[in-house]
């Protein structure tokens, strides 16, 4: 090793960490590290005995360690142990140091951290990081939101540890915004990851229980569409899900899935971005009720007495053929992705004006395009949409997504309406037609909701014919 | 007037504040009323010479007029005009004093003011009030949340002023639970009311768009439903604003409806609900599909521009007779306002277990049989479901709903297929729907999801043979 100071130093060495400070190693930097438990950094140390690490045992060696103006990603968990180190950090660092928070942080405490750090000079950046442990050692998708200057002194290497994107080599990151941009951007990928899963999921349950196929035929399905428009991680991942056998039950040849509990667990991301949909005032139904579905998976007891309580549907179903019934089932799943990534980047342009963040959408699309779980051939689409206009109000108003949605909208009805015969939930899906059905309708019945609340509250209500507001005498005979 | 000091006081002399102190007075009590603008109160007084009401210009003197221990309401804005208040009172009430908060607060600011307060042993009260000005006035449904001992000292005054159920005459009010549990009470009322509006319109807009029935013909139908199981003051409302007709435009024969500009406008406690529902992880959605309706009408620019892109559905619709179509959708409106009640009890049950306040369902339901905007004959449904099994789980289990539930679903389900071809958006019928089928599901697809989320991030799944979480090996082929 060098006598070279590193240039930047990694705090946390669980496994992200790790990863993360390997992977920028592996790009030729020395790479200080730290970790609370000192038993955890010697073990990385001595595992990885040829790599450039330098480990300190003491934060204030840690700090020492580094070339100034120093760089440090803080992986450690979010909420009170990232505020335990930036406090320990606080005194020893100097004006102009770059301290980057790459947990998993819920943007309005990243937006408070920023305007506290800022006060003291020391620039501080949260940062999404997807891909998981392997993205973070191969090369995650980032999303930093901060100081513009402080971007700059970390942007070389953040350009170089990052994913490249299959079609033109891009690096997968870019400066977002100013203080908690990136950890909001990042809270919104995971959203749209959300409702991405629930609409595969309820693709796979409308197969099964609709059309009656098999877990192999549905294996060979998705293997089928991850070659057409629908191309990405999570169809390939299910796909390769499908075909998998159970490892551990008494009969090896059942699909592993079906030894699964059907409760679907949460970390929490997605309900933070419907929270803030809520709250800037979008519509996010898409999102929302993926949040929902897995929330109602949860109550597993009480759904297995609802079973036997509960009446389902009556009359019988008519399917059409198999092959056509599962294209057509494919053309739904594609134009509900849509639905759901247009209130996506609605809720993004809200948030950007509602939080003064001048987000850049299209390239969000852009560093979506490798490393993290929502990638997928078609964000090129998205790119492009905001590359031709980058003021695009709505995604369903570029030319390639209202050409899919008025190929792919009869196929969504039909299969809607199937699924509902059949007594199949299609919490998402149904999401996804509502709101493609409610942004087409140049007149909504929320006049009849205008009226009622003008006549118990006296909220006054706006008129087709003029301006202003006006309340109406109810409560007088005519 | 006697020369007894007023037993309770009201701070606020706008609308609300005035009412309520014209109600409480009209029971019998002398009230010693107070505003920050000391004109206001002149002109109460002034505008009621006859009345009991003991006006002071002084804060300090409203204090030292009143009975100890003191009963104060403020009816003022909620947020810091509430806090600006509390602070001027704090140093002139003792110990024992209550004071009530009246006003359309977050239930977490009462929950940190009834913590705050509880230090200096002063009681506060968070009280939720339903019913508009009217009901402030002639008997509004009451929700009170603090300290037992607290309600006690007011509960005689609050009986005599709230509205009377008109099944058996007992007062809408009852002691909600400690700290916040009023005032959630109240915004979980809201989100319902939200959701009952919501499923109105969505009738209205579907006996417009696919049935193709005049507002007239509309009118009439609401006024039938208003007399069967339907029958509630929102419905009673929506038939008398469908008979009215335009006060102000050239021609006075249009119905008032089609002046009304469809932009759905809120105050956020629809907003508030649903936020909470998404923290406390209970799905929520048909009261959230409602909100969000709002916001998309408020969308309308986007939407006329829309409008003129984006294609509708292509095939023709093949309807059922009039009459027979009509009796479906009242049956899939019933249904569709079943199940927001049964997801507003279950984040009543999720929230009074998070935040540990022992609600009591039925009564819930029993003091909103008057008073409130969303009073209706079927509330007496719910308090009979709780009272027959204090623990139910869900509305949908008890026998009355179930029952319902069954006999009106494959209408709801034939509904809500028409609306989806006709292209019509039925956003809050769809969610009310999944949820059914859902909840009625042994096996939701979420082991899909829970092999997705193994896959990508290793969070493991849990298994349907046996107890524990487990790992597949997902990047070994087998």
């Amino acid at each position: 090793m060098s006598n070279e100071k590193p240039q930047i130093g990694v705090i946390g060495m669980a496994v992200m960490g790790k990863n993360l400070a390997l992977n920028i190693e592996s790009r030729g930097y020395k790479v200080a590290i730290f970790n609370r438990t000192g038993a955890k950094t010697e073990k990385v140390v001595k595992d990885h005995a040829d790599k450039q690490l330098v480990p300190s045992y003491k934060i204030e060696d840690f700090v020492a360690s580094l070339e100034t103006p120093r760089r440090i990603i803080m992986m450690v968990k979010a909420g009170k142990p990232t505020d335990a180190v930036i406090d320990e950090l606080l005194p020893l660092l100097d004006k102009g140091d770059v301290l980057i928070d790459g947990g998993n942080t819920n943007f309005n405490d990243t937006m408070a951290r920023n305007a506290r750090l800022d006060k003291s000079g020391i620039n501080f950046i949260g940062m999404g990081v997807s891909g998981g442990e392997l993205g973070a050692l191969q090369g995650p998708s980032l999303m930093p939101g901060g100081q513009k200057e402080a971007y700059d002194l970390v942007a070389p290497i953040l350009e170089k540890i990052s994913a490249k994107a299959p079609q033109d080599g891009a690096p997968c990151v870019t400066y977002i915004g100013p203080n908690g941009a990136g950890h909001y951007v990042k809270m919104v990928h995971n959203g749209i990851e959300y409702g991405d899963e629930e609409l595969i999921d309820e693709s796979y349950n409308i197969m099964r229980n609709v059309a009656g196929l098999s877990v192999d035929e549905m294996a060979d399905i998705f293997t089928d569409w991850n070659k057409g428009e629908l191309s990405s991680y999570l169809i390939e991942i299910t796909a390769d899900i499908l075909s998998r056998k159970d490892d551990l039950g008494a009969d090896k040849t059942k699909p592993i899935v079906d030894m699964i509990l059907d409760r679907g667990n949460n970390k929490g991301t997605g309900k933070w971005s419907s929270e803030d949909a809520l709250n800037v005032q979008v519509p996010q139904s898409v999102i929302t009720e993926a949040v929902y579905a897995r929330y109602i998976s949860m109550m597993k007891n009480e759904r297995v007495a609802a079973s036997k309580q509960l009446a389902g549907p009556t009359a019988d179903v008519k399917l059409p053929a198999k092959e056509e019934l599962v294209e057509k089932i494919r053309q739904a799943l594609y134009f509900s992705k849509i639905m759901s990534y247009a209130q996506g980047f609605e809720q993004l342009r809200f948030a950007s004006e509602h939080y003064g963040w001048d987000l850049k959408f299209g390239e969000l699309a852009q560093i979506w395009r490798a490393g993290c779980i929502i990638r997928a051939q078609f964000l090129q689409n998205i790119t492009d949409a905001f590359d031709k206009k980058p003021d695009l109000n709505n995604l369903l108003m570029d030319d390639y997504f209202t050409d899919i949605a008025a190929k792919y909208q009869q196929s969504t009805r039909e299969v809607l309406s199937l699924a509902i015969q059949a007594g199949v939930p299609v919490p998402s899906f149904s999401a996804a037609l509502s709101y493609y059905d409610s942004y087409r309708a140049e007149v909504l019945p929320a006049n009849l909701l205008q009226a009622q609340r003008d006549y118990f509250g006296a909220h006054t209500y706006e008129r087709t014919d003029r301006e202003g507001l006006f309340h109406y005498s109810w409560y007088e005979e005519q």
